[in-house]
């Protein structure tokens, strides 16, 4: 293998460019189609053509940027991540994956030019679900199985309101608009998010499988009343009431598999005063696990607890808004991974991956593979979130060797 | 007793306008110093004008209206409630008093002319403590034992600032701006808020005591983090932490005293959002007793139970923002008002206040007593609170006869 040397300190300028664009105290607010997500996305478009990359842009928002290859330039060796954040989310999810794909891009281009396959880099829209019910929708767009009719943001806002405003923003001169073809692989650089890798003192993590998740929004409807004046014994107090079924939904998480993670993420009473009992209380409820029989045991045994502590006029329902199963990887890219892992001398470690990924979805219409780094003390989706560099640069070269060997 | 007939009709047409003023679905939102209350206090102060009535404001945007007395116009007579509701509020807390006593004020200058005291209504601007960390700052004023200074609302705005710019919208001529004399005796005629008349089918009831009560904000501290990644054994969740912590407080408040109300009304997450751990949650908390050891009990359970549960890195602090003690009313001014019920052939019934009232300050300056009508259902502080108009009459009925008795 030749020499790849990566300019890592074109990488961190990149990463610090767009971590700029929307300066916020509280980290990273990126949310699809957002101010600050289309600036992003803009910055992505513009590098894109200075590089001299072939820049596309689909109806989502989903950026491909392609170094076309000479011999076979019909198949495409994909790789990226998604361009959008959590609510207060951190400086390297999503985002590594894009612009350490493109980093990788650029150090092939550099050290031995046009491939023979074509390289495509992906930033992709959405994947986290931050602003509207649905999660990987860029992914699931480019994959052509997205539905997203109907959906509304926390402001009423429709989903393809929103879409087409921001989209329309991102358009331009030299800018193919069209949703294109499905790439021959797709490699998906990310950070690990989890604490894993740093105990293991491994530099490289290859994914194996992807969990399951489950998202539900649960509605607890009771009766405003006066804090005062009304007996504990008469009260329908919709929050008693949350507190109850969620404390018993942490016990029954924890007896079913100390691997099945539960997440109160989202709760909102109403009216929300100090003096008033809550007549109504909505929140949401995020499990997963690698294996599909316990998400369904959960979900029994919450449905089974609502109806349970349900008791007229006081009522709690449970909605199910996202059923992601769990998927297994492409073993052949991962054991070539492996291998060239070692010849670059990167300790890894093969896992599981706890959080959800575009590779879960791209997976389903060709071999998807995912290069995971250590996150300092497991921390993301806060703007804590951080990878030390020498370990940053690992995935980069680990990706690009990765490239090479798929694509010259 | 002359015959003293009320015009129910105008009562009506007089709650009926100043409900109006705030067109709100989700009830009366007359927020003290809200556009929706300068509105409502405004029109009080126009109908003063109109009916022949001394008109003065004080500082804080209190309004009072007076029928000045002939032979002893320095000894004052008052009558009156608060003008302010709570988020989502009903039609006739504070309101109900404010207008109702306006009417007997109208029904007896219409039925003997000017008396021999001076008859007074007020409209205090605060009680309910729904905008800034304070309550009864309108009755408080009056009773020159207000301090306020400092205190900002949910938006960081501050007290001052949202006074003066309030209360400069209801100075005008023939407005006298001043903070008047306090009163010889002072009667507040108010909805019972709770179920016992309805269930003892009274008419009035008579209050011999108010609760003590208690205000605090809980903040829990812990780490966001991913909630996919993040093993359920190495979570610092805020969320969970708050769950623990209040399903305990309702349990001990249980075991304390059967009387002891507990409410936590007002909540918040941060981030707030699905698939991130919770890092903070701050929220607050309602509890309330005649008997002030209980409180002080509860008060160091709650202690005890956050530093119980707080393990470093994660913190539970709880801090105390308003300590009200229980109050005894005057049982001279009780016992009058039962026996003018017997002669009006009213049912009534003496019992203890849920609720804090204008009345438990007022007490503190002078012989102050109480007169509760029924609420439908126990209902109050939401749309819904009702109170069927014969009883509505009964208590303007009760009050006129007692502001006869003292004044003329």
């Amino acid at each position: 293998m030749p020499d790849l040397p990566v300019d890592m300190a074109q990488l961190t300028q990149h990463l610090a460019k767009i971590n700029a664009l929307s300066p916020d105290t509280s980290g990273q607010n990126r949310l699809v189609y957002s101010p600050g997500w289309v600036a992003a996305q803009r910055q992505l478009l513009a590098w894109g053509q200075e590089l001299g990359l072939t820049v596309t842009l689909d109806d989502y928002g989903t950026v491909y940027l392609d170094l076309v290859g000479r011999v076979q330039p019909e198949t495409i060796i994909a790789t990226g991540s998604h361009m959008d954040t959590v609510v207060q989310g951190g400086p390297l999810d999503g985002l590594y994956g894009v612009l350490g794909g493109l980093q990788a891009l650029l150090t092939l281009k550099q050290a031995l030019g046009q491939p023979k396959k074509t390289l495509r880099v992906i930033a992709f829209s959405e994947e986290e679900g931050s602003r509207f019910p649905t999660t990987f929708s860029g992914s699931k767009h480019y994959a052509r199985i997205e539905d997203t009719t109907g959906l509304k943001d926390k402001d009423g806002l429709d989903f393809d309101s929103a879409r087409t405003a921001a989209v329309a923003q991102l358009a331009g001169p030299d800018i193919q608009r069209t949703l294109p073809k499905l790439p021959a692989t797709f490699t998906e650089l990310h950070i690990e998010q989890g604490p894993r890798l740093a105990a293991a003192k491994a530099q490289i993590g290859l994914v194996a499988a992807i969990v399951g998740q489950r998202r539900y929004t649960v509605t607890v409807t009771g009766v405003a009343n006066h804090a005062g004046t009304t007996p504990m014994a008469q009260r329908q107090d919709a929050f008693q009431a949350t507190v109850q079924f969620i404390n018993r939904l942490f016990l029954l998480a924890q007896s079913l598999s100390p691997d099945l993670t539960f997440t109160v993420g989202e709760l909102a009473l109403t009216p929300n005063t100090v003096n008033v009992i809550p007549g109504k209380v909505v929140f949401t409820v995020d499990c997963r696990h690698t294996d599909t029989t316990v998400l369904d045991n959960f979900e029994t045994l919450m449905g089974n607890t609502a109806a349970l502590l349900s008791h007229d006029p006081l009522t709690i329902s449970v909605s199910r808004w996202a059923k992601i199963p769990p998927v297994q990887l492409d073993q052949q890219l991962l054991a070539q991974n492996a291998n060239l892992a070692d010849q670059l001398q990167l300790s890894h470690l093969t896992l599981a991956s706890g959080a959800g990924h575009d590779s879960q979805i791209m997976t389903q219409v060709t071999p998807t593979t995912m290069i995971f780094v250590p996150s300092i003390k497991g921390i993301s989706h806060a703007p804590q979130e951080a990878t030390a560099t020498p370990d940053l640069l690992a995935g980069v070269q680990l990706l690009t060797a990765s490239l090479y060997r798929q694509a010259y």
